[in-house]
């Protein structure tokens, strides 16, 4: 159990933000006297945590409060987006040192992996450290995933991803360690680091970006599944009177609930004009921000479209918590802050007339507590999470 | 960790079948040899287990195997379904002592209490011994329940349900403790009794029942959700084409694969004749077995409407399987087994194709390995899995 321990004693220190005396890691972990001062030697001799002055309260010794040293080591995590690479660089807190974001290059795959590299290099000197002072990369990217060989399988709009060996070619072209993960549940990892209560509760992510994903957590544990790739909702059907899906069938959320999707409905309602271009990821960003800004403002039209789409929006998430009973819903990705005013207005009230326990529960939506980068940051709390969170396989018996 | 090792070691000796002797037990659970001969004397002493023969293997001291005491605990298993009441009585091993089962009283809240009751007591009276011979009554219901109260929130057919306070009701009836279930999740708890490696894998259980329910089992530990709901699944759109369901929407798995909505399809294609009773119960059952024994005599119309309706029962399990990515599909249910020749040809292909991860992984798809009673050996394995399982509860650190 030594390692869980550990983990245990790290996590509490972490997440008291202002440092935990001795006796509070005793009154916190439930471990005995003797174990915490061992392993916090242990800690402190590592550099991952250090004593930061002491405290008196009451009659006594005073105490002397631990704290984690956050700079002791750092990761970088890289969102790969089919528009937008976001890379950030983090400390042990999971405190951002450091970002950047440059566009996807639609080319080959040696330009893809050298592009990553170079972001990963730009970002590391600027932030003046070296390689050697990065545990970790993760990488986020669009599901499926092969998470064996470490590649995508087959990318929306970059074709040519499903052939590049992502995490190995990284980790050839960098010398750091690559850990590739959905971006979706790479969301969902942050919300964990992030969020106030994350030992407990379940919760749905549910990611909003050029597709609409989901990632799981529950009783605080990312769910990732058999193959890693948990999460995958774009042929569930939202909408009987929907427009036909490659599947074969119709009104699935890929076709139905995307920004590119709702963007659509908005230019057959006459919103936009007509062009060729209506597909590009621009044009659909550009659009989505001039839509839901239209929204906000009262403008009927426009609220009209944000409205019916966020209504099917809600049969997928009702079809998934009604599934799941989780705790809450979660709502983020890179369209999320444009669309949230309406949202968090409409889909709880549509959520409740749903939902199959409406008449023993409520169900809590809520915005990511992360922000924008929230598939970055994931991806970067990935390689934290091995240095400091209990993981199950520590969870050995007969210590 | 005393309660959870002992769990163990009771897990790895019901499992064995044959039994085990103590240094076997050291080298399947990776316990001490001190623990595991403190832990087995405490058992012995219990009279959970005992000590049966000796074994000769090789030099050395001979063999003293440990073996499950089957009969020193019972349980009763009851499945609450709106025509049929099943009772089981199982031993400590899981295997069925006695059953029973009678038709569910449409009556009175009391009348059902009443009813159930006297079944328990026929059953513990047939089997030759008192009530105090019994740990507990485990009851599967349809869901959603209310956990907390104990009751059934809104079933189908039996509206007087809902008012009934089951759990409490029943122990008041009996003398015994009651634990109250979702039926599916009963049957995904005994899938997991009886499976082969069940400590191992994650699976989706699918319910065929007079509705469609679920249960999710994530590496080898029952799903249960924020409110004991999980699994609620008849909303989910499955055929943009079917019929208008309650909801407002239409298309929806209650309105599309249950075998009453088969039936009715059925009906229509002109396979039976009109009449009034046609959504009883017992005629729903009767032409439900009617249908599926035509298909399977390869009747032409009738295997039509039954592979379209496990075509639309495809999408379902599709669209939670993508979703969850779990090792594999099980399915079980009173209606299961007439349909079973058909959908494991036709369905195994189908989820193939729909499948977000079939460049990397295969969907292994079977029928429950525990039979028709499934959710009152589940019910009775729950009061059992009290006795025996680890539970998370008891992985407390700082042994």
């Amino acid at each position: 159990m030594g390692d869980f321990n550990q983990s245990v004693i790290l996590e509490a220190i972490r997440r008291s933000g202002e440092g935990l005396s001795r006796t509070e890691l005793v009154e916190t972990t439930g471990l005995s006297a003797q174990t915490v001062t061992n392993i916090t030697r242990r800690l402190i001799a590592d550099g991952l945590i250090d004593e930061a002055g002491r405290t008196i309260s009451g009659p006594g010794k005073p105490r002397t409060t631990l704290r984690l040293n956050a700079g002791s080591r750092l990761s970088i995590g890289v969102h790969l987006d089919p528009t937008t690479m976001t890379f950030v660089l983090l400390d042990l807190a999971g405190s951002v040192i450091a970002d950047d974001a440059r566009r996807t290059p639609p080319g080959t795959a040696d330009q893809l992996i050298t592009a990553m590299a170079d972001g990963v290099a730009d970002l590391i000197r600027g932030a003046g450290i070296t390689t050697d002072d990065v545990a970790g990369i993760g990488v986020a990217a669009p599901g499926p995933l092969d998470a064996e060989r470490g590649t995508v399988i087959d990318p929306p709009k970059l074709h040519s991803w499903h052939r590049v060996p992502l995490r190995d070619a990284l980790a050839a072209a960098t010398g750091i360690d690559v850990t590739l993960e959905k971006d979706t549940t790479a969301a969902a990892v942050a919300e964990l680091w992030r969020g106030d209560d994350p030992s407990s509760g379940s919760f749905l992510f549910v990611y909003l970006g050029s597709g609409i994903g989901t990632a799981l957590v529950i009783d605080g544990d990312v769910v990732r599944g058999a193959s890693r790739n948990v999460g995958e909702v774009g042929h569930i059907i939202v909408d009987p009177d929907g427009p036909a899906c490659a599947c074969g069938r119709r009104g699935c959320v890929d076709v139905v609930c995307t920004p590119a999707a709702i963007v659509q409905r908005a230019e057959h309602a006459g919103l936009f004009g007509a062009t060729p271009e209506a597909d590009a990821p621009a044009v659909v960003d550009a659009r989505f921000t001039q839509l839901c800004a239209q929204a906000d403002a009262g403008e009927q039209p426009a609220l009209r479209i944000l409205e019916e789409a966020i209504g099917h929006f809600s049969v997928l998430v009702s079809s998934l918590t009604n599934m799941l009973d989780v705790d809450r819903v979660v709502l983020g990705g890179p369209f999320w802050s444009r669309a949230e005013r309406t949202a968090l207005r409409v889909l709880p009230v549509l959520l409740e007339a749903q939902s199959a326990t409406r008449a023993v529960r409520g169900l809590p939506v809520s915005g990511t507590v992360v922000g924008e980068e929230v598939g970055a940051i994931g991806a970067g709390c990935l390689v934290l999470d091995e240095i400091l969170t209990p993981r199950a396989s520590a969870l050995l018996l007969d210590s």
